[in-house]
C-alpha cells in the first residue's frame, strides 16, 4: 500500500512506468519537478489505482491508506518544518486532482485546507495579516463545504450578499476582519443546518473528506459525460495530489503567474505569461486585477505600463528563466508552467504541455527540430492531424468590400456563400440541383442531419457553441454559426430579419464560421495554402509516408485545391455530379424517360461531348497522376424532377406528357434508395449507360494524347459489386467499349478496372471478385450503412441515444468501426491471395480520418483517397501510422 | 473415341461409373435393359462427352467420330440382318437426343431416318402398304428439313392444307399413295428453294445432320432458357440416341403403348397405361384415337368397351407384365415405359423413373418399404419435399354452397378469401390494419411485388401459367388465379365485372388456386391434414433427423396447424403483429404519439392485458414446447395511420391535434426504413416498450403455471443487434423487469434471452455478441438484405436482369446464398466457440427451403424455422439433409 502513495521527492517514481498512469498527469510532472531538484512544495501524489481500492471499499479510505497518507504527511511536516493542525506553525495543504488527462467536470482543488477555528488564528499571527487569514478560512470553509459536504455555494454567496447589503457595501474587499469573523459563524451554521453536523474542525477529517471528495468526482455526472465525449475509459480512476501550501499574497515580495515556455499563439520561441504580486492564483485567471506581463520585451511590445516581472524581480525572473529552458529541455515540449513567489522565494506548482494553437503546434515542432530538442519523427507525431483541420478552411478575401449584417458564435471555422433556405427538403433540393445553400434555422434537430449534410454552410439564430448545430456542423466540416440572436427568423414566410434589413429564401449570403460574422451577398474567398514550416512538416512527412493520398473530386476547382495539397491522385471522381448540371440534367432525364434502347442511346449520346469534357479538363489538371472515375452510382429517380413546376418544365422541354413522367416517377420510386436499383445494377439493366460513360474516358485519354497532354492511366470503377458475375459482365463491357474506341481511333489505350467494396458481400466474397479486378476501393460509407444496417440519412433519431448509452464509441461513420474493420482486413487478405497485383485503397469519408487512415496502414493498403481539404491531415495522419508501426 | 460410341447391348457400359452422365438418361436406361437381356431395338448411344468435342470442332463431327458412328451402324446392321439404305431390306432408324436429365426445349426425335425415294420403295414392299411407306417417307422429310434442314413446318402443313383444299377433303387420313407421292414432290421443292439444295438422299448425310442437329438443339434458345430456370449446367451436353426402327403400325398383330408400373395419380401398386393396336408411338398422344386400357382390370372399373392389351395380346401382356416387375425391381422404383409390339414380337423402347404426383409418391415410397424394395431411408430421399407443398395447402370445405362467378387459370395452389382490392398500396395499408385481401390487377408487374406480399391471393384477368403473377405467386406460397378472361377489370371505378355480376373494391371473394374457381364471398376452407402414409413417412423422416424444426407464427389459428403439422416449438412469435388488431392499434398509436415517458407508459398499460393474453394462448397451445418471442422490430411509422381520414380518426379518439400527428408523422419518416430506428433501436431510445413487453410475457407464465397449464420456457429474443453494448443492455432490461415479476409475485421464473443475427455485423462480431446471449436465431431475411445491399421490397425492379444475366443462380431471398452463408458460419463458429452451449437456430424464410435446410444442418444449427405449412417440408428435408451427411 505504501507504493500507492509517493512523495514528490522520492525516488521511487524514477522506477515507475507510466508514471501518468499511476500517478496522473499533474503528479508525474510534480514527482518529476521533485526529482529533477526544482522548488516544488513538498507533498506526495495518491495513486490513480487507489481510487479503484476507494470504490470497492464501498466509497471510503480503508484504514492501511490513511495509515500511508499519514505517514506521507508527516514527511511533509518534516520537509516544511510545519505540523498539520499546530496551533503555531500550522501546515496548510491544497489538495487536488489529477487525472492521466486534463479533465473539466472533476473536483478541481481545495485550498487552504488545515484550517480551522484555531490554525486561522496562528495563521493571520504568522502572516500578520488577521484579515487575509480570516478571508482564506471563509473560503476554506466555502469550498470544502460545497465540494466535500454538498452544500450548494449559492448559500454561502448570499450570505455575503446580504451581509453586504446590511452593511451598505459593494465590494467584498470592503469587508474588513470583523465582517468575516461573523460570516464565518454564519457559513458555519448553515453548514450545520443543512449537513445537521458541525464544520469539521479535525484537520485530519478534513484531509479524509478532501481526498474522498476526489475520487467521488471521478464518477460526477459532468466527469462521466467528458469521458464519453472524450472516449476516456472509465477505468483509469484520478490520483490525489497533497501539496504544502505557499502563498503569493503574503506581501510585495510575493507573486504568483503563468508562463508559457514558448507563444502558444504563434509559437515564436519567446516566454509568454502573466503574473501578479501579492496575488493568489485564483486571482490571475478571475480577471478582477489586470495581470502584468512577464518579460520585458513583452510589456514593451505590448505598450504595457505596469512592470513586468523581469524588471520588478530579476532574480527570482533568472531562476524562473532557467528553470523553464530545464523544463523545455527535459520534456522535449513547449511548458506549461505556473509558480509562486513567497517572500521572494520562488515555487513552481505546476508544469504541462501546453496547450496551443494549430498554427504554433507547427511552427513550435519544426523550431525544434531545428534547435535539435526533438527528430523529424518526434516532431511529426507530436501534431494532431486533425487539428491541421483548421489551417485547411477558405477564408474571406479581406480585400473584398462586405457588409455585415449580423453576428454569431464562430461555431465551425470555414467562410462560404449560398442562397438562404430554411428547412433541410430545399436545401437538399438544390443540392440535388448543384447550388449552395446555406440552411438558416432557429437551431437544428437530428431531422436536419440530411439538411446539413446538402447545404454548404448553416446558421442558427438559437443556441451556443456546443449545440447540436456546432457539434454536428464542425462534424461535418461545415461552416458553422450559432447562436446569432441577432437575427430573427420567419419560416412561414421564409426570410429573416435583422433590425436593419430583411433577406428572404434565395437571397445570397456569406457566413464566416471562423469569426461569427453574416454578410449579405456573395464574398470572394482565400484558399488556404501550405507553406513555410508547414509546407516543411508537410514534407518531412511525406519522406515517412508509404500510405498514398489521393483525393475525392470531380470538379476542376476542387481538383486543383487537391493537387495544392498534395493530393498524388483522384481515389474517386464521381460521374454523377457530372449530370446535374443545367446544360445536361434535361439530357439525363430525357435517358432515363427513354422507353427504348433506341430512344435512351439518343439521350446518352447528347451526354458524351459533355462527359469527354469534364474528363479531359480534370486528366490535364491532374497532370499524369492516377484517377479512378466511379461509372453512374445513385438510383436514377435521384435525376428526376420532384416538385410539380419541375415536371412541367420536363414534360414542355421533353414533349412527354406529366402523367407520363409522373408514372416514371412512380414506377422508379423505392422504399429504400439505399439498397436499390443503382449502382452497377443500373448497368446490368441498362449497359448503354455506362458504354457511354467508358467510351467519354477513353475518348479523353485519345484527346489528351492528341493534345500532348500527359497522359494518365484512368482506373475505372464499379459501384455496389456483390457477386463475381457482376464484376465479370462489367469487365466485359468495359473491355468492349475500350476495343471499340481503340479499333476507331488506331490506337493503344491502357486502363485498370476496379470496384468498390462496399457491401459485406464483396468482403466475404473477394477471392472470387477479385478474379476480375485490378484494384478495390473501400467504399466504407456504404460499407458501414450495410454492415450495421444503419442508414446514415435516418441515424440522427438514434444517434444520440446510442452514443448516451455508450453503444458507440465513436461514430462508425466517423472512424472504422471495428466490425466493418473486419470485413476490410478478410476483402484486402482474401482478394491479395487471389491477385498479388490488387490495388487497394479507401475513398469513404474515412479517408480523411487519422484514426481510420492508422487502420488501413495497419492493414496494408496502398493509399487513402479523401475531401481535397482533408489531404494534409492524411498526410499527416499517414506518416505518423508509418511511424507508430 | 470407340469408347464414346456405345452399343446398347455392349458389356462395356457395365464398367461407366456414372452412366446417365456419360450415356444420358435415356442412353443409360437403353444400355441398361440391353444388359438385361430384355427386348430392346439394336442401337448406340453417342456419349454427352462427344457433345462437347462437337463444340469444340466447330459445330462438326469430326472423322474419328463419324467412323464410329458408322463402325457401330455396321453392328446394328448385323443385329437386325437389314442394310442402311439397302433397296431391299433397309435399316431404318431414329435418333433421339438424351441428356442427364429429361429436357423439354431439345430436339426429341426424329422417326423413319434412312427413308429416300428409292428405300421407300423397299419399306413399301416389306410392310406390303404403299400408303404407309410414303406417309412415313413425307413425314420424315418434314420432321428433318424443319428440324434439320431449318425449314419452318408451317411451309409443308400449308402445302397440304392446299392440297386438301384442292381435292376436297378435310382429313389426312382421306389422302392417298398418290396424293402423298404428289406432296414428297411439292415437299421437296420447298426444301431445294429454301435451302438451295436437294432433300438429303445420301442415308449417311441424313444420319451425320440429324446427330448434329441433336448437339446444335443443345444450345438452343429454349433449351438454355430450361436450363436456366432449372439451374441445369451448361457444360453437361446432350447424349445421342441411334436405333434401328421397329413398327406398331404394321398390321393387327401390332400394337404401341405407354405403362406406368404403378399408378402415378393415386400411387397404388397395379399397372396403369394405354395402348393402340396397328399404331405408331405419336398417335397414342395425338388424341387422334382413343387409347385403350393396358389391363382388364382398368377397362372393367373405367366401364370401358374396348378390349384391354390384356385381352387382345395375353402372350405379349404377360411378357410385358414380367418385363415391369423385372424392370421396377431393377430400378426400385416406379417406371414409365414405353413399348412396340411388332408382329406380335415385343420391343421396349424406353424405361424411366415415372412422374408422379405428391400423394402418389408418398404412397409408392412408403409401399415400396412394406415390399421391402426399398429402404425408409431411401424412400425419405425419394420424395421432393418442396413437392409436399401442394398436400399442404387449405382447400375449399367442399361442403359449403358456393358461388362460382368465373374461372381462370389454377396457377398456385390453395384456396383463400379475402377483401377485393385493385392496387398495392391497397393490399399494403389493409394488411396493415390485419386484413386479409385479394389483389386483382389485369396483370402484375415487379412494382406489385410488396403488394403481392401484403395480399393473401392474386388474381388477374390477363397472363398464363407462367405469367408473372403466377410464378411470384407460386414462389410466395400465395394461392394464384391467372388469366381469367371471364372478368373485366375498371381500376378507375375500382370494380370487376362478369357477364352477370359486378365486384367493388373492399367486396369478398374466395379463390381456389387449385381449380381456378372464383367465387363469391367468403368460403370455409380445410385445413389439409396429415395421415396415413404421410404421417407414417413423416415419422421415418422424425426418426433420422437430428435438427429441430419450429414454426414461425403469432397468431392461435396458425400455432395450432403449426402444431398439427409436427412443429416442435416457436421459433419466432412476432410481437408486432399483435399490434395491428382493432382494439388495440389507438393504444400503439397513442403510446407513439406521447410525448413523455409517463404518458407512453400509460398507453403501454393499455396495451399489457392484451399481449398477455396473447401469449397465454400461445404457449397453452404450445404445451410445454419451447416459444421463442421476439421483441418490437418494425419502425414505429408503420403502426401511425396513412390516409387524411385514419389521421382525422385518431385525431377524435386521442385528442390530439390534425397538424400535431402530422407533424410527429413526418419526424418518423424514413428514408431507408429497413435500416432505420428499429428492433432494438427503439428499445435503446424507448426502454418501457420492450419493459412492458417483457412483463406480459413473465406475467403469461406465472398465470399458466397458477392455471396448471403445463409450463413453457420462454426464449426472449432482441432484434436488430449488431453490438456487443446493445445486447448487454437489452439482456439487462430483461433480468430487470424478470427479477420484478418474480419479486412482485415470489415465484422463480425460468427464461433464456438471444437475439436475432440478422446484420453482418452481429455475424462478424458474434465471439462478443455470445458472451450474453443464451442462443442465435439467424434472420436471414433481413441479413441476405444488408449482405448484399438489396431492398428486397425494391428488387423487383432488377431482379429478372439478375437471373437473365444469370447474376443468380438462385433468388437469394428463397435459397441461402453462398455469401450469406459464410457469415452464418462464421457467427455460428464465433459464437460457439464464445459459449460453448449456445443455441442456434434460423427463423427467415429459408427456414423451410429444403436446399437452406441442408445448408443448416451441415453447419450444425439446433433448428429451423418456418411458416406453418412449411413444417412437413421442412422435417422431411431435414430428415435428407442427415441421411446425405
Amino acid at each position: 500500500m505504501s507504493n500507492l502513495i509517493i512523495n514528490f521527492n522520492s525516488n521511487f517514481s524514477k522506477k515507475i512506468k507510466n508514471p501518468k498512469n499511476f500517478l496522473g498527469g499533474k503528479g508525474a510532472n510534480l514527482s518529476q519537478m521533485g526529482r529533477m531538484g526544482l522548488p516544488v512544495p513538498p507533498g506526495f501524489t495518491i495513486s490513480t489505482k487507489v481510487c479503484d481500492i476507494f470504490y470497492k471499499n464501498n466509497k471510503q479510505l480503508n484504514k492501511q491508506l490513511i495509515k500511508g497518507i499519514n505517514k506521507q504527511l508527516s514527511q511533509i511536516e518534516r520537509e516544511t518544518n510545519k505540523k498539520f493542525g499546530d496551533l503555531k506553525n500550522p501546515l496548510l495543504v491544497s489538495v487536488r486532482s489529477g487525472a492521466r488527462v486534463s479533465m473539466p467536470g472533476m473536483m478541481d482543488t481545495i485550498l487552504n485546507l488545515g484550517l480551522n477555528d484555531k490554525t486561522v488564528m496562528a495563521l493571520a499571527k504568522k502572516t500578520s495579516n488577521k484579515r487575509f487569514a480570516k478571508d482564506s478560512y471563509r473560503r476554506f470553509i466555502q469550498m470544502y463545504s460545497s465540494v466535500v459536504l454538498g452544500v450548494d455555494s449559492f448559500n454561502f454567496e448570499e450570505l455575503i450578499e446580504n451581509y453586504k447589503l446590511t452593511k451598505g457595501v459593494l465590494l467584498d474587499t470592503e469587508l474588513d476582519e470583523q465582517d468575516w469573523d461573523a460570516l464565518i459563524r454564519d457559513f458555519k451554521n448553515v453548514v450545520k443546518e443543512k449537513t445537521k453536523k458541525e464544520f469539521p474542525q479535525d484537520v485530519y477529517k478534513q484531509l479524509d473528506g478532501a481526498i474522498s471528495a476526489v475520487f467521488l468526482s471521478w464518477q460526477s455526472h459532468r466527469a462521466k459525460v467528458y469521458r464519453k465525449l472524450n472516449h476516456i475509459p472509465d477505468d483509469w480512476g484520478t490520483a490525489v495530489n497533497v501539496q504544502s501550501m505557499v502563498f503569493g499574497n503574503m506581501g510585495d515580495d510575493c507573486a504568483t503567474g503563468v508562463v508559457f515556455t514558448r507563444d502558444p499563439s504563434s509559437g515564436k520561441n519567446e516566454i509568454y505569461g502573466e503574473y501578479l504580486i501579492n496575488a493568489q492564483g485564483e486571482d490571475v485567471v478571475a480577471g478582477t486585477r489586470t495581470p502584468q506581463h512577464i518579460t520585458k520585451k513583452a510589456r514593451i511590445n505590448s505598450g504595457g505600463k505596469e512592470l513586468s516581472m523581469e524588471e520588478t524581480m530579476p532574480k527570482v525572473f533568472k531562476q524562473l528563466k532557467k528553470i523553464l529552458s530545464t523544463l523545455e529541455k527535459h520534456y522535449k515540449d513547449m511548458q506549461d508552467v505556473e509558480f509562486t513567489v513567497e517572500n521572494k522565494k520562488l515555487w513552481m506548482l505546476q508544469t504541462r504541455s501546453g496547450k496551443r494553437t494549430a498554427k504554433s503546434a507547427v511552427k513550435i515542432a519544426v523550431d525544434m527540430v531545428k534547435e535539435k530538442l526533438i527528430s523529424r519523427k518526434e516532431a511529426i507525431l507530436r501534431i494532431d492531424p486533425n487539428s491541421l483541420d483548421t489551417l485547411l478552411h477558405p477564408t474571406l478575401d479581406e480585400k473584398s468590400e462586405i457588409e455585415v449584417i449580423a453576428k454569431g458564435l464562430p461555431a465551425s471555422p470555414g467562410a462560404v456563400s449560398g442562397k438562404v433556405v430554411f428547412s433541410s427538403e430545399e436545401a437538399e433540393r438544390l443540392n440535388g440541383m448543384m447550388q449552395n445553400t446555406i440552411l438558416v434555422r432557429v437551431e437544428t434537430s437530428p431531422e436536419d442531419i440530411h439538411g446539413m449534410h446538402a447545404a454548404k454552410g448553416i446558421l442558427t439564430s438559437r443556441g451556443g457553441m456546443t449545440s447540436h448545430a456546432a457539434v454536428v456542423a464542425r462534424g461535418m466540416g461545415r461552416p458553422c454559426i450559432s447562436g446569432s440572436s441577432e437575427i430573427s427568423i420567419d419560416y412561414e414566410n421564409k426570410l429573416f430579419k435583422t433590425d436593419r434589413i430583411k433577406v428572404t429564401e434565395g437571397e445570397i449570403i456569406t457566413i464566416d464560421g471562423s469569426t461569427g460574422r453574416i454578410i449579405l451577398g456573395e464574398v470572394q474567398t482565400v484558399k488556404p495554402e501550405i507553406s513555410g514550416d508547414f509546407s516543411k512538416l508537410m514534407s518531412w512527412a511525406d519522406s515517412f509516408r508509404k500510405l498514398k493520398v489521393r483525393t475525392n473530386s470531380e470538379t476542376p476547382v476542387d481538383t486543383k485545391a487537391a493537387r495544392d495539397f498534395g493530393a498524388e491522385g483522384i481515389g474517386l471522381c464521381r460521374t454523377e455530379h457530372m449530370f446535374f448540371d443545367e446544360d445536361r440534367i434535361m439530357s439525363v432525364r430525357e435517358m432515363i424517360l427513354s422507353k427504348t434502347t433506341t430512344d435512351r442511346n439518343k439521350a446518352l449520346a447528347k451526354l458524351l461531348p459533355h462527359q469527354k469534357k469534364d474528363f479531359i479538363e480534370i486528366f490535364k489538371i491532374m497532370n499524369g497522376l492516377p484517377v479512378t472515375v466511379r461509372l453512374l452510382d445513385p438510383p436514377l429517380h435521384e435525376f428526376l424532377p420532384k416538385s410539380e413546376k419541375e415536371i412541367k418544365d420536363v414534360s414542355n422541354s421533353l414533349g412527354l406528357a406529366v402523367t407520363e413522367i409522373e408514372s416514371r416517377i412512380g414506377e422508379l420510386h423505392e422504399h429504400n434508395p439505399m439498397l436499390g436499383h443503382r449502382g452497377c445494377r443500373l448497368a446490368i439493366s441498362f449497359p448503354e449507360i455506362y458504354e457511354m460513360q467508358c467510351r467519354a474516358i477513353f475518348e479523353a485519354i485519345i484527346e489528351c494524347k492528341n493534345k500532348k497532354i500527359k497522359s494518365i492511366i484512368p482506373e475505372i470503377m464499379i459501384p455496389l459489386v456483390s457477386t463475381e458475375a457482376e464484376i465479370q459482365i462489367m469487365k466485359n463491357l468495359v473491355d468492349k467499349v475500350a476495343n471499340q474506341v481503340k479499333a476507331e481511333n488506331k490506337t493503344k489505350i491502357d486502363y485498370l478496372v476496379g470496384t468498390m467494396i462496399e457491401l459485406p458481400r464483396a468482403a466475404i466474397k473477394a477471392q472470387d471478385i477479385a478474379k476480375h479486378a485490378d484494384f478495390f476501393s473501400f467504399g466504407t460509407n456504404d460499407l458501414t450503412q450495410t454492415t450495421f444496417g444503419i442508414s446514415r440519412d435516418d441515424s440522427g433519431k438514434f444517434l444520440n441515444d446510442y452514443i448516451e448509452n455508450k453503444i458507440f464509441d465513436i461514430d462508425p461513420f466517423v472512424s472504422i468501426d471495428e466490425g466493418v474493420g473486419d470485413l476490410i482486413e478478410i476483402a484486402t487478405f482474401k482478394g491479395r491471395k487471389q491477385n498479388k497485383k490488387l490495388k487497394l485503397g479507401i475513398c469513404g469519408e474515412h479517408g480523411g480520418d487519422p484514426k481510420s487512415i492508422n487502420f488501413c496502414s495497419t492493414t496494408g493498403l496502398n493509399y487513402v483517397s479523401c475531401s481535397p481539404y482533408r489531404v494534409p491531415v492524411a498526410r499527416l495522419a499517414a506518416a505518423q501510422a508509418q511511424l507508430k508501426k
